[in-house]
Parts: C-alpha cells; structure tokens; sequence
C-alpha cells in the first residue's frame, strides 16, 4: 500500500493533502514575489509581476496567467484591508509524487500571505548591525527562486552575532548582496554597487535607490566593494521591499561614518519616499 | 485581517493547514533522505540516518531524536508492506509565518512517502545516456537539502535530449556528480570518482562502490574527470540508491566503450548485489 506519514500519523497517499507533495517543498521548484502596500496601496506591483514572469520562464514553468496573479493579489489585499501589509506569494511548478523531472499535465500552485507589516521604527531610526558571511549561493542567484537555505543560514550566523543582515562575500572578495536585501556603500561621493549580474537579485527596490540618486545627483558606480572598502565607506546601506531604505550603522566589527544615517542616505531615503507615497 | 490564498480561495490563516507554512516550501530549510528496500529489507538505514543527522547538524535543526526517525520509517515500511519500496523522508525546520530567522520554539516536520519503485530492467538492461550541464548549485553540496532546483533544471535540460541524466560540471571544467548520483570512470583501468569534499553528496550507494573496488582488486583513483577525459573513458557509471549501478552508454553525443555495460561496471553491479542481498 503506498502512504504517506505526517509526523507520526500514516496517511493513505490518495488522502493526503496535496500541499505535503508541493514541489516547492521537494526541490524548492518555485518562484516568489514579496510586495508592500504603502496607506493602502500596493507599490510596484507591476515591476513584481513582471519579475515573477521572467523568473517563471527562467526555470519552465508555464500556464500561468500574470493578469490571473495580479486579479488574486488585488483580491486578497483588498479582503484582508490592511493599509501597510506585507504580501508574500509563490508559484511552484506543482504537486505530484516526488520525481525531479515530471510530465506537462502538473499544474503550478499558487500561495499567498498578507500580514501587517512589522514596524521598523527602531530599526529606521537607529539603522542596522550587519555580518560578512561567505556567498554560498547557487549561479542564478537572478532568479527569486524558493531555494533561499544559504541565505537562511547566513542570516542565522549573522543573527548569532547580534547583526539584522549578513552581507554575502564570494570566493573572490566582492560583496554582491544582503542575504534579503540589496546593498549600497557611498564612497568617495558616488554611490556603489554590485553590478546587475546572475550573482545578485534584480532588486525592484535597487532599481528606485539608482532613481533616487540619479534625482539627487548622486554619481552610481556598477562596481561590487569588498568588505574592506566596505569598512571604510562613508556611508553603507541596504535595500529592501519590506523595510525600503536602512543605514549600515556597523559592518563586522566597524562602525560606519558616524554610527549614524550619513547625509546620503538620508537623502536617498527621503526621496524613496516620494516614490511611496 | 490576516489571510492566505491557496490558489483562488481566500483562507483566514489561523484555519490554514500548516503544511503550508512549511520552511521546507518558502526555504527549503530542511534535508531529506532516500532509501529503497530489497525483497522486504531496507538497505544502509543506519547510514542513511546518520548521513541525516549529520545534515541536520549542518543546517542547525535540533530537536530531532534520530532514533524515533528510525521508528517512524520502519513502522511506515511494515505498515506499507512493500517488497522493493522507495522511502522518501524529508525533516525541515517547521512551520511559521515566512521569516528568514526563526525563534527556536518551532518544531521541526517529518514527512514520508512509501511507494513501490519503479521497474528499472530496461535502463539496468541498456544503460542511460546521459548530458553535461553547468554545475549550478550551492556551496555546500555535502548537506543533502531540500534546495534541489538547480538539480531539477540540469536534469530537466538532460531530458530535453533525450537523456537520463545530467552530469554536472564545474566551472574549472571539472565533473562533480550527476544531478541525482554519484558518477564514476574506468580509465587505464583505474576507477576515477571526484574526491570527498563541499562539492559533493556523501552518497551512501558511492561508499558501497568504492568497496566493491576494492572486493575486486580494482585501483580507485579519488580525482575527478573532465567530460573529455569522460569521453574517452573505457567505462563509465552512475550510482544511486533507487538504481544502483547503471552504465553510461553515452556522454553528451559520444559513446562511452562499446555501447553497452563494460567488464568492470558489471562486476561492481554483481559486488554491489552481494552487499544488498
């Protein structure tokens, strides 16, 4: 008799649910998107979808409709009216007994969340501690795929050391991002950051920190730091959905400028605003 | 109000089925282990079961008492009563909202599947053609975990020509393994097979080829091939606990010896078949 065991309960396979046998939780065989809404209006959804898109034809997961995502996300935000929500979703290539490959005839699941955004005051206002860790990534880290355990683990040690993020160090001494956020270090006046590559995110929210520079005359160098250079910034920060624009107030055991927000930073912040609100 | 969806159906999330808030779905936070049964017996269960252990070490999942794991698959097994069984268990960090940190008071899900496997005679019979495909994974390809996408594209982009597996190459144009096996060479008859390390699984059903080696006095050499050096390889196979030993009859478009199973791969399938017995 085939079965299935769920802790220690023995389910018969045709019952089980079929979320048990998602190949999101086999393979991580899935894309993600996590969008906000700002007042009651969700930001940038369409650059999200867009992603979303590209991210499915990326691995090969096809039959399923953008405009049919957007219609549940708009659904399901405006039903939980949350006015600052975070709202989670991913598509996976679908359920099935666990095989790596699998035939045409599965069909892509889809799974969203809505919660109340945390409130990122004390974070906002004293900005964050951040870990160097080694990039374990895998080489399409371009893809928002569902297998994210390097950087679970990453942000784990950087947890450990009492850090908010870890700041990912390939073998050959480039920082390319934060483990779930995108990273910025002002130096020397111009602004730099890991060049858009398959070893980092299509951030969307990168995207409108290069916007707001370029709105302040801020000089953008594509160029990845290491965390040398990083150390001896003026200013450093990350970037991201659910917390937009934060300062790197210590990067290892060194304190950044003035342990504080630097005046670019703050700027850049204050028109990321504008794009919100 | 908090909500999930579950493709178009709005659920409040206090009645959703945790299954859902996997780690193992939004991270691939866990590791997991296959083993197969030979005429009512499960094979190297002890081995399987430290090699998890070990992998839950790796990734800091506590709390899972190894010995009720082996309680579980064997009440699951006998309750099954399947001769020659496929046994899928994976165990991940539990469930909770999506946060890449977690606090520890989550318990970890175990989750199996039972099945009878699939006749292999064919594939036993001929032999499986197989294709080269970047190595695309994480650094730490020693912790068998639930981030398997970049096994699934390689095996996926294998299937397209036709093949029944990848072999996965490095970018220092080294073969590390297949995307689901462990992968060896006769060369100047010597076995080659990529050395121990973060690049590889520790496969179980490799340990027992090695010692099939030795049982019949033939050299291993712990180096890896190129696919050139692959090409021209007198023999070349793969090995994984639902197969077993399985010749390469052809490697991307060249024919591997005479097409067929050659001496050595047949006396390491008749050792192998000794251990299992």
């Amino acid at each position: 008799m085939k079965l299935a065991m769920v802790q220690d309960k023995i389910v018969p396979l045709e019952k089980l649910n079929s979320a048990y046998l998602d190949r999101g939780t086999f393979f991580g065989d899935g894309v993600y998107e996590v969008v906000r809404s700002y007042n009651g209006r969700i930001f940038a959804l369409n650059e999200h979808l867009q992603r979303l898109s590209n991210g499915l034809k990326a691995i090969d997961i096809t039959g399923v409709n953008i405009e049919e995502v957007r219609d549940r996300v708009i659904k399901a935000f405006e039903t939980a009216a949350i006015e600052n929500a975070g709202i989670y979703f991913h598509i996976t290539r679908g359920s099935a007994l666990r095989e790596h490959n699998c035939d045409n005839s599965i069909r892509p699941n889809f799974f969203l969340t809505i919660t109340p955004l945390a409130d990122q005051k004390i974070i906002k206002q004293n900005g964050i501690k951040v870990a160097t860790h080694p990039d374990w990534r895998w080489k399409r880290c371009d893809i928002k795929s569902l297998n994210l355990l390097p950087n679970v683990l990453a942000k784990q040690a950087a947890a450990k050391k009492g850090c908010d993020e870890a700041i990912l160090v390939k073998d050959d001494g480039a920082i390319t991002e934060g483990a779930s956020s995108a990273f910025f270090a002002v130096i020397d006046g111009k602004l730099r950051t890991t060049p858009q590559s398959t070893d980092i995110l299509p951030s969307i929210t990168r995207k409108y920190v290069l916007k707001a520079a370029r709105n302040i005359g801020l000089q953008v160098l594509h160029e990845s730091v290491t965390p040398a250079e990083a150390a001896g910034a003026d200013e450093l920060f990350i970037a991201v959905t659910t917390k937009d624009i934060v300062a790197v107030v210590k990067l290892d055991d060194t304190e950044i400028g003035d342990g504080g927000y630097g005046v670019y930073t703050k700027k850049i912040q204050e028109q990321f605003r504008l794009f919100t609100s």
